[in-house]
């Protein structure tokens, strides 16, 4: 998508330098536009823990670029899979929500598996990354082909009012490689003139719906306004959000959704005003190995998330403080949206209902586990 | 209540100087306790319009001295309640949602009718205001006291682990003259040795929940953790929320309740959770006037206070920009959460049913509107 008018994905290898790879610093975010190289298996690490990148799309892709990068660091004399599986297991440690880490991972593993000279390793392994990244972009353009006629129906039933649809957290291009998940309709919804208004909620505690999602909807041209977490529901209850559409984390077997802490809220005030609510994701985020949401590992994340809010203040990047000090605080980073306040689940193949019947339909090639 | 172990009320008469109140500033808590001197019904006006001092009763007791205030500079020739009328206009006009304003001044404007002299205006005016501040301390006791059975009940079902309240905004000591409403019912507790804890919402954009309640449970000796606005699903969803205690702006007849922007989302999700959700509220809060939430006006707050967080930064107060510059923000203050959504509403006379019938039994002799 476009940064300053110029098209940009969110990770790239370097065409010249084929162990180095570049993806967008989101910390920097709406400040700096700051571009990170990745050279390491420990770059993608960190990359991905403390959140310089994000989205459950990216750290997948991220994720399969680290094992990549790591072949260069093959030893020679040791089992490679004895070391690769160690990488695999410190690189899955990084964060436990969103399952495409797990999965790219595994992914790479997979293709490598019976290969046994380096170079051979390295190409596969770069072609793998290639192709994963290659999908996860078409995934995203399909779920916003998918997703369209939603936003187009309810535009003509408002005779070409604009239509408003609320978002949470990001779950746009700079949480996938490009279009996005939940914003691909929103941005050809705006490509084919359809009017469109996104409702942002800024998404405490990191702020990346007011930070990331703000700032790729205005560098696209879409219209936006920005709103507290706690003016969801009031939205709904006045009638000023047409739908909810957001991203999702990890999905299970029978549709329960984890996705950002607050996607819940939204959810059940979505229910209670009569709004659809949708969830837009690839499959790589559904974790088809589980059978409910119970069963999905929550991410507990610094306190000084909650103490301290990140901003700029006088032109530079801080914290400020906006608690006594030495508060308790606690900091859960997801939860989980049952099933049955879900609309549909829209997938590169078509939206389904958020059931296990629903997605056994659409991927029954995927579904193999027995309950 | 207790400020470094001294006692305090949030709007106190000087004993020296009839001139003259006192009220903490509570922009700047908890980075620094204040005080400021309100002397006339500008500096009142500005106080609740700025939002210094805040909470429906806390305003109330103080457009009541704002009144009183306005005495001293009343003309000699004119009218003097052509002048009234005019002065009360001009306060009521600070903020819209909170009922205690309008009901405040009016009671003021009721007890100085027929009376003649300036000198026994002012006497009345006086009198006036230290009964509404002295009725508000008691109501928000005997509060208390009704609402204490609820946390006893639930501490004895728990075999005395700790009762886990969720509270949102603040509705603590701070936003009335002493005790607060919800948390009247959580200080007596404590005090009695049941052991409770407290979920603080932090309750943005003005973070009144991290800011004011943390500090007065603290203050307190009150357990407490901050979470942010997006958490309060997740913790219902996990069981570590025995009941939810809030505060009201203004209540219809109805039981519809008006509060901080974001209670509506914790009503809705109680209801989902299967948790009691009550209303902690004085009559003065009540509106008995209007039959539902949708007679309630809800303010629309400065764009700026979604754009920028207040918080300390380097030991200065500080704003930080947290989204694009020129990002269009809406702001509205106060949601109304559905009588149907709460389990009860305590008030100074007992706790009643959120419905008509409920607050017509508590309330007979303030209810002479007919539908």
């Amino acid at each position: 998508m476009l940064v300053n008018g110029k098209s940009y994905r969110t990770i790239w290898l370097d065409p010249e330098d084929d162990k180095v790879f570049r993806t967008i610093d989101q910390r920097y975010l709406p400040f700096e536009f700051r571009v990170e190289e990745l050279k390491s298996i420990e770059d993608v690490f960190y990359a991905i823990r403390d959140m310089h990148l994000r989205g459950a799309p990216l750290i997948g892709a991220a994720a399969s670029a680290g094992i990549y990068l790591s072949l260069f660091n093959l030893p020679g004399s040791d089992d490679p899979f004895e070391y690769l599986e160690q990488k695999a297991a410190y690189l899955k440690s990084a964060r436990p929500t969103a399952v495409n880490l797990a999965m790219a991972v595994d992914r790479q593993l997979k293709i490598l598996s019976g290969i046994n000279t380096r170079d051979e390793m390295i190409l596969k392994a770069k072609q793998e990354w290639q192709r994963l990244a290659d999908e996860e972009i078409l995934n995203c353009r399909k779920i916003g082909e998918f997703a369209f006629p939603l936003i187009e129906r309810i535009s003509q039933e408002k005779d070409g009012l604009p239509v408003n649809i609320l978002t949470h957290c990001n779950a746009g291009w700079l949480a996938c490689i490009d279009y996005g998940t939940a914003t691909a309709p929103v941005y050809l919804a705006h490509e084919t003139d359809i009017p469109v208004h996104v409702w942002v909620s800024e998404t405490r505690p990191r702020l990346q719906g007011a930070r990331l999602t703000c700032w790729e909807l205005r560098e696209q041209g879409v219209p936006y306004t920005l709103v507290t977490d706690n003016a969801a529901g009031y939205l709904m209850q006045n009638k000023l959000v047409d739908m909810v559409l957001v991203g999702s984390d990890r999905t299970a077997l029978n549709g329960d959704v984890a996705n950002k802490i607050g996607t819940y809220l939204k959810a059940i005030a979505a229910k209670d005003n009569g709004i659809p609510f949708y969830v837009a994701l690839p499959s790589s985020s559904i974790d088809f190995k589980i059978q409910s949401g119970k069963d999905i590992p929550i991410e507990e994340r610094d306190e000084n998330e909650v103490r301290f809010v990140e901003g700029l203040v006088r032109g530079k990047p801080s914290r400020a403080r906006i608690a006594p000090l030495h508060s308790m605080a606690y900091n859960p980073a997801f939860d989980v949206t049952p099933a049955h306040l879900i609309t549909g689940l829209v997938t590169e193949r078509g939206i389904c209902q958020a059931n296990k019947e629903g997605l056994m339909g659409l991927f029954p090639d995927m579904v193999s586990g027995k309950e």
